[in-house]
């Protein structure tokens, strides 16, 4: 109704476009939408939409353990209060569909590591970066390479697709190459890619986007060449 | 009273150098400042002040229609989680001023396209991008570029007033230079470009105004030597 | 209780690494750290978050006083509307404590300013960016570097540090080099410039922590060669 009385044309490019036209391109499928919709509001810290692309997600077939994890990841890719926030807002939507604690469940055993491509990751980082920030370094194999990463409540290839969606919804355009060379490591397509851009424009702004679809090119055209 | 009560000095940065001193410059009428700051909180998601601001830019000859039209116009260069945010603030500002649908009418007819100009920019979109995400350029073209910026409810001038405000605020850096030379193009003064960066530096912080002043100062010298 | 009945996991990693290891490290004082902690949630206008941070901050030795000069410096570096979110907690804060008016006294007399630096720092500003942009250099002359920097309720070295944090913390990499350079001018120490990229990238994300990486290191290098 506040949309009606103040921006009614916004109500029908939501209906016609975003929810009519762009959720229906089969380039992305409404589950990985529902992914990277969910990782850019937590992202940029978007609570209110957040709520109803949480359920669209849960409808799309992203698992409440899945959400769980997703929440996890970004606690550390978009800063601790992003994922508090969302986990207010995630608690309300459990409890409204009455999922449980049980329902949270991952398999135990943590995935496996490629151990010489992680050392060589850690050894470049150290080479570059040893001296200034140590504590930094040492949080980012212990924490995220050799543990974070191998949770298995995500795929890795959609833990890849929460990371790429959070760093392009909040600008952080010096990430990209990095976690999009990982992303189709892990199984995105070219097409894929291109199309979290497409999404991701309504969702974060055009200039977002924008700022982005030089760095991907990129990526892409540096892969092709191999 | 919270002011006063934890940064009392702050009361007196408002009254004396913002309000007191910034908005009565010469150099941007109050209008335009009006548009920029509510640009710049809805790009910045800040919807507190938002209703004061957006009350201020109605008091300083801003239209319901035009406030109606930022924000459909900002859910597409901020993001849809922005513009909701602020349909929100916008229904309660609108009903206690007894705003209704009828107001937000503005002509029905599209404004005239420079059609080659647009297929220009289209035809540069696509041989730099269109094997990355046409997706993206399908809407940028369709969406954006023969629709939103068409639409009569803001004239151009201040649509580009809105963009450039809005990417500056929320430190798009890279996407000033085409919406500051297009927002000239449309009207806007030397003068009024560098008084934009003063005035946001209270709005959006001086971080984010002095890293868009070295753009800002290319454009202009580019424009110049024309 | 909605982190165990979303993330349970998440509740580890913040009691087992971010209270439990993180905070303990000794390369950053715990004040330090309740610094660095309320300046980036600060700027990244997260205030759920704060109240428990501000708190721990005045636990851990911060003073009121110095909480509000934080906030009124942030008006300035991360934008109005962010220090008025903070105004509201510390409100709270304050009252709960019952921290009145007088707890926030700090000296009456402006720090000393070394005339020729800051002569030669505006000279330098005014030659390259005079002519785009009059207002926000005088601005940050007359209110920043003549009147902000030398308020006393803050020692220049924290000044610094809760500068470096809000930029670091929201992306603004182009304005690290000078403020870092300056931080350490005032005092902080190498090791402490490499810590606080440790503790942001829990707070801000890891991207944060990344972008900044490579400048700092540039600063230390070139500060190193001297």
């Amino acid at each position: 109704m506040d949309l009606q009385a103040v921006a009614p044309d916004l109500a029908k490019y939501r209906d016609d476009i975003v929810l009519g036209d762009l959720w229906k391109r089969p380039h992305l499928s409404p589950r990985d939408r529902g992914i990277v919709t969910v990782s850019a509001l937590i992202a940029r810290d978007q609570t209110i939409e957040l709520r109803h692309y949480m359920e669209m997600a849960l409808d799309n077939g992203v698992k409440p353990s899945e959400i769980s994890e997703i929440i996890t990841h970004l606690a550390f890719y978009s800063g601790s209060g992003n994922a508090m926030d969302a986990v207010a807002v995630a608690a309300e939507v459990f409890k409204a569909r009455g999922i449980t604690a049980a329902a949270l469940q991952a398999g135990a055993n943590p995935l496996p590591l490629n151990e010489a491509s992680e050392a060589e990751r850690a050894r470049r980082n150290d080479d570059m970066f040893g001296a200034v920030a140590p504590g930094l370094l040492k949080y980012t194999t212990d924490v995220l390479f050799r543990d974070l990463w191998l949770r298995p409540g995500l795929a890795p290839r959609d833990r890849s697709l929460v990371t790429v969606s959070a760093l392009i919804a909040s600008g952080q355009v010096a990430q990209i190459t990095y976690h999009l060379n990982r992303a189709m490591d892990n199984g995105l397509t070219h097409a894929e890619a291109g199309e979290i851009l497409a999404h991701l424009a309504f969702y974060a702004g055009w200039p977002k986007a924008f700022s982005a679809l030089p760095v991907v090119k990129d990526v892409l055209a540096k892969r092709a060449d191999k």
